[in-house]
């Protein structure tokens, strides 16, 4: 099968193949600005339809620089001994869901930091881009 | 021993547990800002000192939204199955590094998407913050 690469050598993924890949594990990354600074933090994720919901502590901070702004989410795998790997790359907006998706989602959620009484928001984002791209060392 | 929590009971980890652990992982994740808007990228890194080296591609625009703007560098690593994980954040600003810290740094680093003939630029990170956290589900 014919694929394409991109100016690196690099496999350019088709958006099933980044979705399907997206899904294929429970934690991504998610980045964020501060006051003009990137910021990252993991956090547990599920694919729904094209967007990426996640859940995230609640807290003044996270609901004003993430909520209706600009964000990237990252998922990757990668194996050095074999030289081999890949990364997905989601740039959109946050939104808050409601709350009747926030009870659906919430027991698909798993947090990465969740203990027992810790307020979470579930935000979702949509994608203004996907992209991904694998390594595949000759 | 006593160990510090934040406010979301994570463990607060020491500089000195940041920096082995960024040691840790061969690959982290680099967040930059592009028009305002957040991107994350893989990248392979060493830690030198206090400080992140890493090999990216060479290219106008890296070169233009990472040098001597504010980045965020990521390391994390997660086992689902047993709830536990850690992640080091480094905010700061990257540097190009000097031609002759370029080829010391060289061999060491082994970019995730090295291929053949590509041109590399070796970017050093100066952080003005290093934080980590570290989950233990009770």
């Amino acid at each position: 099968m014919d694929t394409a690469t991109d100016r690196h050598d690099l496999e350019v993924l088709s958006l099933q193949e980044c979705l399907s890949l997206l899904g294929s594990r429970p934690l991504g990354r998610l980045a964020y600005v501060d006051r003009g600074s990137p910021s990252i933090v993991p956090v547990n994720h599920i694919v729904d339809g094209r967007t990426i919901v996640f859940r995230a502590l609640h807290g003044a901070k996270t609901d004003a620089l993430i909520m209706g702004r600009p964000v990237a989410f990252e998922v990757d795998d990668h194996d050095p001994a074999r030289a081999v790997g890949w990364s997905v790359l989601v740039r959109g907006r946050a939104e808050p869901v409601d709350d009747e998706e926030a009870r659906r989602f919430a027991a698909e959620l798993d947090s990465w930091a969740a203990t027992t009484a810790m307020r979470h928001v579930i935000v979702r984002i949509h994608p203004e881009e996907i992209t991904g791209r694998r390594l595949r060392r000759s």
